[in-house]
């Protein structure tokens, strides 16, 4: 067990057997995604895809919302710039979806733990996890559309989960989603009573990490990269990305456990 | 508020607070969509996109039936055609997916209401909105393979909207589809009781109408376009689409309102 | 009627009214796809292919599971070969991949009837068929990651029928999911009780027989292709083949029909 990051800290970090937990730590700015805390995101990201002993991660929030977005006033405050904020924007932009594309990338899964409201890029960003799973007060929503500035990036990540009509309502009306709609429309996969959101993620997540670190990294990668391409092309790469995860040490393990009826033994534990 | 049409036209517009509510006025053909009503359809959509009056528009039906699709008698007498009939069935095609497609490329959001049976291209019709309401007594069918005539290109639309298997289900079985299941896979987002299908989307297009329309139309557009890209790329894209986006009067003015606590005044209005 | 294989054959076939009923025959071996079924399978599909007088085919399978997915045993000693295994691996995968191609690309559409557990790449094949009946006490399973070896073939399927979030769930997790679960997610069509899978399925794959088979050929492999394509494209190939199939007999042979409210003969019964 360890923590790496000052309580006061826009990020913190909590690792336990093999998961570790950030916690969106601006409570008292809704966790709205300042430059700092993008920032922050982004290099315990990069910290903990190098970290061999993190085989899951879970995403989670100090205070009653899970994140509010952007940062408006931040972003306001630029407009004052030379150039309007052009240069800012896109820089703030770049470093958003950044951070949502490392979440994708990551080698780990990813486990959103939702309560309160996620709004806009704070939608986005459960939309980029692995799994998500929501208390029952927890709301989902891409308000942008009521303040001129369509939730285009967050788009990104929604559409990947629901169909164009479910993602339609959100962005179109920009209505406050209830957890129950979120799960049937596929943007969350589980809902529990309130509080009870980081405990269940938790579980999942120490469930996934009890598996092959190497697997789960084989996998996880496979599936986003099939997921872009045609079905030939997809049963070529993952055929092949099969053979060398049957040739690794761990599925030689794995399958002989299984076939001796006994508990696997993963590398690098 | 204006009527651009005589009221036996194949297509009737209404506008009102800038909803512009389309209706298909052909109730005694089921409202098929022929040469007549695509060409109306397509004309007054074209109208619509460039008029800076219209923020959301809403498409409706005439009579119990919403629509039968293709018109099988108009194409049917053109088998007598030296060609029997190919190039006309080609340019008939070709008109109706135009149609379809200038739906999605419309500017404007739209809504689809429901009410009684959507058939073939009329089931098209409504997978090509954006949104779509029904009543609780709508049905929605691709019955092409009754008549072996497989329903090609409504199966564009269709499995664009539901997965797979749902499609492959109302494509290979040409069953009426009630709306409770319609919804659930993903067709419409939204169920009311018999006859209210036209006040929900009208009540959702005024919720919309009364957004920015630079906004709406940058959103819808941008959408559509990262739908078909990979997700890199499809961040690059709606990056840089917010960026000009928030540079927009609209959306200084909109985070401007919010920031203020006051209602947001659009450009234009 | 008539049954082509011995009944100690790993597959059976059993013909009727233009329905090829496949049972997976290895009861006593959880249905595992050993390299004799794949053999199997892929040889049978291809008779399928060629016969006129098969409309749609019921994928069942013999005993209390439906198929537990690779063989493990097999598999496991090619390890002994000089290569470790490597081009033994290939070859099954890409012998399994291509079967589950075939299903995608046979003229006739597949009815999976599931009872029992489809786990791996037995629900791989499920998911790669074209619709699906479960009963009550089926269960859907990738289960890959117990073992160090992701399902990241199946997943290509999987990911093709459920959204990323359904589908990682499936993957990371393991789990058995209950067959509401999965109609809900949208890998099965429909849900029946225990022990009537195989009369269902059979009863939409009778309806299907009782189409034009020319037509259901068309339709089927244009779905699967225009999937594949961006809307404009995808419109304009589906037009193409709608022409065609809008000029074939057994179109002018079903409109005439329904037109004249008579029941249509189509080609080649």
């Amino acid at each position: 067990m360890n923590a790496h990051a000052a309580v006061d800290a826009p990020l913190l970090r909590h690792d336990r057997d093999g998961v570790a937990t950030l916690t969106l730590n601006r409570p008292g700015a809704r966790n709205a995604l300042s430059e700092a805390l993008l920032d922050a995101l982004g290099t315990e990201l990069d910290r903990i895809a190098a970290d061999g002993t993190v085989r899951a991660v879970v995403l989670s929030a100090a205070g009653p919302v899970f994140s509010a977005g952007h940062d408006l006033k931040e972003m306001t405050a630029r407009r004052a710039d030379e150039d309007r904020g052009r240069a800012y924007f896109a820089e703030v932009l770049s470093r958003c979806s950044g951070v949502m594309q490392r979440i994708v990338g990551l080698p780990q899964p990813v486990v959103a733990a939702v309560e309160g409201v996620a709004t806009a890029a704070g939608c986005q960003l459960v939309a980029s996890c692995d799994l998500a799973v929501a208390g029952e007060d927890a709301r989902f929503c891409t308000p942008g559309v009521h303040i001129g500035l369509f939730c285009s990036t967050p788009m990104v990540a929604l559409s990947r989960n629901l169909s164009p009509k479910h993602a339609m309502e959100m962005l179109l009306l920009g209505e406050m989603i209830p957890p129950a709609d979120a799960a049937r429309m596929g943007l969350v996969n589980r809902v529990v009573p309130r509080g009870g959101a980081l405990e269940e993620a938790s579980r999942l997540a120490s469930l996934i990490a009890a598996k092959s670190a190497l697997t789960l990294r084989t996998g996880k990668r496979a599936f986003y990269e099939q997921l872009e391409m045609g079905l030939s092309d997809a049963y070529e790469h993952a055929s092949r990305v099969m053979v060398e995860n049957m040739l690794a040490r761990d599925a030689e393990e794995g399958i002989g456990a299984f076939m001796e009826k006994r508990e696997p033994s993963w590398e690098g534990r």
